[in-house]
């Protein structure tokens, strides 16, 4: 499959996109981003990357910094299953209540509390967990050039009310067992780190490639298929079961208008449009992988 | 690869599962079935089955019917997705509170609400909806012997209040547009189907061949792949997530006992077990589904 | 206290007042009510009645019936307070989730789940329910003419589905014991009894006078202080607090625009304009009553 | 009345009564309270006071601190019941929830979510909102000595997590004006407030007595009357309803064990014993007030 040829006839075919959403505002320091923004990279199984337009601008990826954070909590073992569940959210005005309900465990850890306890579990098992995390992601994209936007991560922490009320709420209730602003300081910076699609792909082949990078098994196959499973039925928000059905793949998006999805055994991909839908999920980054499905014929589904 | 074999080996393994829980008793008919009950079927692309056990006793599928009644609506159109969403339910308490913040639209049509919504546009399209069912099974397994259990039904009928209770709920809030009583009438009788594993792997297998019967398209692509992306992340209500990343199959179970899953392009299985978990599911068959997925090799998600 | 100059000043008083409501119109029966209907009655304790306006035509009482079922239900003895709550029910959204996490225990006899588990209890204590409760509004009121609207209760029946689903509801979860048809039938009938504002302020007087008619003890002392103290706190849905404030009477509201309070040991009142506010209370009723506590300086917080 | 009398009635007949609940313990400093603590204090309309017990002792006045936050509220004008409404507020489950429906504007000033937008009120009104409060209670009580118990305030500090969530919940959804971090510092202080059953059934004269202070008008009548309705329909977490019933008068208690009521133009009364119900209140508390309107015969509902 000429999969170059395939983007760019996606690019061709989404230049007339009208986009009838907006770029995030709720982090003053993402408003400033340039809504015409549009950059895609595929990364095959042998390590071939392809991309068009603004693939190499580095953007916030947000939440799709919780995949790094998951992964890296491997070591913490299964427990990790009793402080975090696997399943779906559910609609989102009741994730103040269901934390209640199930006495802090959040539903998954791709929702905001779901990755906040898994940066206190980073935080339980490293010194360093920032350090420790862009190492990490260094290792994985086989790239030095990883950093955190310092002011996006101070937008973040000047912003982030009803995060800091999320960790503040779970420590209340027994599941976070660091300092809440220590943790929640932590997590305002992982989603302040910058990466552009072609190192979010390539990044993002470990899950394409049962847990190895370049051949070395750096993740157990269990665990990934675990966090593939996860990005399938919990990485869109309230639009899991929407992009299930488009797109047909597992993936992540982060509201800084990025968007990773994975192929296992076949290919991972990044995508980056600024502006949100109403679920807050990049409006032309959907529509891209959609296309990309469509144009492939490759999905999970059929 | 020697299905037979591989289901064979399964057989043995599970002699001596030990199941925990019990025989779904809030239909007093269904608590009559033998706990001991197991069988399994599966059927591969190419039209051949391979079996075990009971696989040759019939049973009542229970909410498994909601995948048949979801497929015949598809002649409503995209109509449909304005009366029943795509998205998984969360946690089961929230039901009925979701109903009402979401005005009578159930969260998918494989949550009660949404099945009950299907029904409701089955009774709108036929006349005889209950026959036209039947007959679109029966041309699944190429089987005639197809029907509905009547005492099953009287008991549903009998015992169903909640149900009732749902089908009011939402004709109140409008997404009713038959009478409640017709519909959760026809709703009761299309639960207390009765079919063997060896009918339900074959006639699900139609979700593995892109909406194809011996090679005639019965049903569109786009909706069989809608279906699938739907069973992958809403067919085991509040275990969903943790079928997805233990079997990693889309599918559907039943309180009958009854599980059906299906690895598109490649196989549909059913699987029976009276014996449920906390959560619903049947519990040896979801542990036989497991063993499945590891001894084939094959997921989607690796 | 010159009662009858008071009556007289607020009804001038209330000439050019403006309502921005509507009348209610979920049933269709109580749609045909001319919006102009304005009548008030107060009766002291003793015996005397002042009235105005259209104080001697009659109105559909609506949820003011579900005093009367709760003063009849006495005889069912203090397992009455295990089947129903006593607290107010917070926002009106959450009665159904209310339900399912309290185990089908409604909040306090005055929300409609409430009601019905009330006429339920009436079913189980008395052979003809509907008999008893018109003989026992005689005896209050001293007047054979009491009588239910048939188009009204058929109205009720045609269109009350949330209802339905509230009986089937807790039927599903054990708290209704009579067949749930039964139950809801009756309590539609309820609803459609119709009272004049003179009958409803004689009618409540003993409430006022400690449980006594005409001198005669008819429910305990302690019964009729639990009676007042609800619908002090639960009397008018979600505007309890904001009547307790602005009129500070125990009372109780129907849909039908009519609205009862008592001033333990002083007077009863009712009033009736059929408009209402977005909350489901009679806008100028609710402003008369203000006023009426104005006017005498009475109310039982100062 | 002999209220001395009632008193010692009271106290005699309470000896053997048993209580089943705990000391207040989720904060550290409140378990060191000696559960066997009982005192009680009555102030008449005249300005006599009757005692027994433990009434001279201080404790920790707890909630019982939002009414008097909430009277010296009263400057900043009607805007306020913008930011906080009057209803009850159902269920304790569902604050987070309830919050989230109403963007932020918490059910009533009574439940924490409410008593912290008026600490966060207070801190827009006053240079040093902690020292007028304590003057404010000073000048109820014609005491000086009115303090805060150091320790105490430390230890809901360290330990107030869920408030903290609070408060910057209600930040994020606009209802909280100053920095969080401040508004619940000054929270956590008012809490720690210490008070004897004296000293506070003096300060509670004013809301018997119209909002005057031997004779001066210090709170407008229509806003004592407001809080007296409040303290009637809000007053006791999840126990209004109850409260209501048995005792029959506005009141107020907090987890430190006391409990403050008023009869309007009767008396005022505090009562202190720190074993609390499942619910939070005072039991020994409750019953003694439910006897003390036995013996008068006084309530506001007969």
């Amino acid at each position: 499959m000429d999969f170059q040829q395939i983007l760019n006839t996606l690019q061709s075919d989404l230049k007339g996109f009208e986009t009838k959403g907006k770029v995030a505002d709720y982090i003053p320091e993402l408003r400033k981003v340039s809504p015409d923004k549009f950059g895609m990279s595929l990364t095959t199984l042998d390590h071939k990357t392809y991309s068009f337009g603004d693939a190499l601008e580095k953007f916030s990826i947000q939440s799709i910094s919780k995949v790094f954070t998951l992964a890296l909590a491997e070591k913490y073992g299964d427990e990790i299953w009793q402080r975090v569940g696997v399943e779906p959210s559910g609609n989102p005005f009741n994730s103040l209540m269901q934390l209640e309900q199930d006495k802090g465990i959040p539903r998954n850890p791709f929702i905001n509390a779901g990755a906040i306890v898994v940066a206190d579990i980073l935080l339980s098992l490293f010194e360093n967990p920032e350090k420790e995390l862009l190492n990490f992601i260094k290792q994985l994209t086989n790239d030095d050039n990883i950093r955190i936007h310092e002011k996006v991560a101070l937008s973040e922490k000047l912003t982030g009310y009803r995060n800091v009320a999320l960790v503040n709420y779970m420590k209340s209730l027994g599941n976070i067992k660091n300092d809440p602003t220590e943790v929640i300081g932590f997590y305002f910076r992982q989603c302040a780190i910058e990466m552009s699609c072609e190192q979010l792909s390539k990044a993002f082949l470990i899950f394409v490639d049962d847990g190895k990078v370049h051949g070395k098994q750096i993740l157990n196959e269990l665990y990934v298929r675990r966090i593939n499973a996860l990005m399938q039925t919990c990485g869109f928000y309230d639009e899991a079961g929407e992009f299930s059905f488009k797109v047909g793949l597992p993936g992540k998006s982060g509201v800084g208008g990025g968007i990773v999805a994975v192929h296992p055994a076949v290919y991972s991909v990044a995508v980056w449009s600024p502006i949100l839908n109403k679920k807050g999920n990049s409006e032309k980054g959907m529509k891209a992988l959609e296309k990309l499905t469509d144009l492939t014929g490759l999905s999970i589904f059929l």
